[in-house]
This record gives structure tokens, sequence and C-alpha cells, in this order.
């Protein structure tokens, strides 16, 4: 069957520190083909172990605001002095090209390009439970309690905002939760205003 | 996790004569749980191998008039002097139950179910091409040319309403088939307005 090749669609994954996020999206990628994890950019120092151009993009302040006057990002913002941004125009090349695109970023990133690009699919993923969560975040064992603390109750405040979402994910088990991520993206496939095959079948009947 | 039990979803799958739609269903049937299919009620005679309860629940036509003065059913029609109905109660137990229901039954029945129920996810069953589904029907080899140009013919006129279903799903091979029907059924549980753990989640945070 000859296939049209339709703009992909751009996902948003966000949950709190410790949710598990990360490691479902990298498990998805190893899962499913045409499907391209976009990067952001930082100013912030990477931390050990951290890759440019795998976690980040790392740039100096200056270049970062050189990016923003050249309007390079789809979105931006500064947390605790650093800038962190989403690259704009390899995301809108990947669209074009059929592929999807995931991004994963906190909320009030992911809310501002709710705003942006409306046609976007949000996706939540929740821990199983928020003592379920404390135990992750205290586990990694790499953080003050202070920074703990700090983390679980932004996580509070991040769960107000699921409402917003279109699709939650419970992380009881990595297993399952990219199984629920990969039946998202499936149905959302065959979605009647989405589906490929469609204009071709019509064209051809 | 504890969970709340939420009202289940109907879901109504549609789709030609030839599109395979039952065996995709009966597929599924045999993979999902808490899924239950609602078998419809005919005046027509069975054909030979049918039988009663499985393929349809055969009544009298004064069994069938009886049930419908007494309210029975949530839709019925006439075609070609026989009476063809899904019936309300059992449906609805089931939903209150909290299991999931699937209604194989053909477009104009659904399109009422969309008036009268307008939560119900509606998917539409496509053969690859409309020349597969002319081989599938003659493959048959049990009716004669008429009957199947009849249904062929049919098919185009259905085909148009594809734009009121939810969703669409490619009939190219069972099992691929089969899992976009199992993804959509596992993504609409993730939707932020459906998933049980959401409010146990919120309630327990």
């Amino acid at each position: 069957m000859i296939k049209t090749k339709k703009r992909g669609q751009l996902y948003v994954v966000s949950g709190p520190s410790g949710c598990g996020k990360d490691t479902i999206v990298q498990e998805l990628l190893k899962r499913k083909d045409n499907i391209w994890l976009s990067i952001s950019c930082t100013s912030r120092l990477p931390r050990p172990k951290e890759k440019n151009g795998v976690d980040y993009f790392f740039k100096t302040v200056e270049e970062f605001e050189e990016d923003i006057k050249n309007d390079e990002f789809l979105e931006y913002a500064k947390f605790a002095d650093n800038y962190y941004g989403t690259p704009k125009k390899s995301i809108d090349n990947h669209l074009n090209n059929g592929e999807d695109v995931i991004l994963v970023i906190e909320i009030q990133g992911a809310l501002k390009i709710k705003e942006l690009l409306p046609d976007t699919l949000f996706i939540f993923i929740l821990p199983p439970s928020m003592k379920e969560l404390k135990r992750r975040l205290e586990g990694r064992g790499t953080e003050t309690k202070e920074k703990i603390d700090k983390r679980f109750l932004r996580a509070y405040e991040e769960i107000n905002e699921v409402n917003k979402y279109n699709y939650v994910v419970v992380n009881d088990e990595v297993k399952n939760a990219v199984e629920k991520v990969e039946a998202i993206l499936l149905s959302e496939k065959c979605r009647v205003d989405r589906i490929e095959e469609l204009d071709v079948f019509l064209q051809s009947s």
C-alpha cells in the first residue's frame, strides 16, 4: 500500500522527578521506529556522566541568550539561574519528515507548548503512590534530605496539573508503563483524523 | 493499589461485510479480560452452523415485537423483513459492573447509538483495499454473484460514514489489526478523564 507522508505527531512526556519518565522513554525508543527524541538545551554545567547531545545540549549563558535572540526555542525558561529550552527547528524538521517527536520536559514548559501547539499530545507519568515516589527519591542516595524534600513538595504541585494532560500512565512497573505509552502511540495512529492509510484507501476506492 | 470501580466503556465495532470484524473481535476476547461481547437479537432464522446465544439470540417476530413494546432494545431496525436489535439491560449491567462492552453492529445501528450514548467509542474496520474486499467476498464461495455485488456496493456506501467513527483499523493482517484494537482499548484506559488509578492516587496523596 502506498503511504501518504503525514506530518508526525508531537508528544510531550512529563512527570515528577523520580517517576521514571526517562527510563520509560529510553525503553520506548528501543522498541519503536520512526520516533525521534528531542534533546533540550541548557546553560547549566553538565553533571558527572551527563553527555553533550545525549542528556542535553550544553551551552554557555551567552550562547543560550544568542539563541533566544535568534528565536531558536519553542519555549525556554530559567530555573535557579540556569536556562532550559526546547529547540524549535529540529523538531519541525522531524515532524515534517513524518516522524513522531517526543519531548521530555517539565510541566511549565509543557503548558507553554500546549498553548503554542494545541495539537500536541501530553502524557503524564505518575509514580504508583507518593509513598513509593519518596522511596525512589531517597533510594537514589545522591541528594541531601533537603533537596529530596524539595523535589517531593514540587511533585505534589506538579501532580495538580495532571488534568491538563491527555493521558496518564502509572509507572508501577516499567514494562507495563512502556506498553501503555506504546499503546497510546499506536492508537493515536488509528484515529480517524490521523490515519495515514485512510486517504490512500478513499482515493483508491 | 485499591481500585475504584468505574463504569466500563462501550465500544462499537463496524465495518463492511468481509472486512474481518468478527474474527478480530473473537481474537480480542481471547486476549483480554474484563470485556464482554454483547450478542444482538434477530427475528431471522438461524443459518446452518449459527447457534442461539452465540451468533444471535434468535426470536420469533412476535417475541421481538413484544421486546420492542417492553423497551428492551437500545436500538433496533428491520432489514429485508427481519428485525435486528441490541438488547439494552445486559449491556447496562456489564458496564455498571466495570466491564467494557463490545458491540459488533452495522453502521446504521452504530449511528443511532452515537446519538443515544455519545460517550461510546466507535471503531471502523477497513479491508486493505476494495479489491481485496471483493476477493474475500468472492472467496467465501457461499453466495451468488448478485449477492456479492450487492454487498460490495453496500461496502462503498458504508465506508463513506467512516468519518463518524473515532478509530479506523485497517485489517491487512488479523494479528496487526487485533494489536491495534487492543492498543485502542489500553490507551483509552489511560485517558486522563478515564483512568481508574488517578482518583485513588489523588485521594491518597
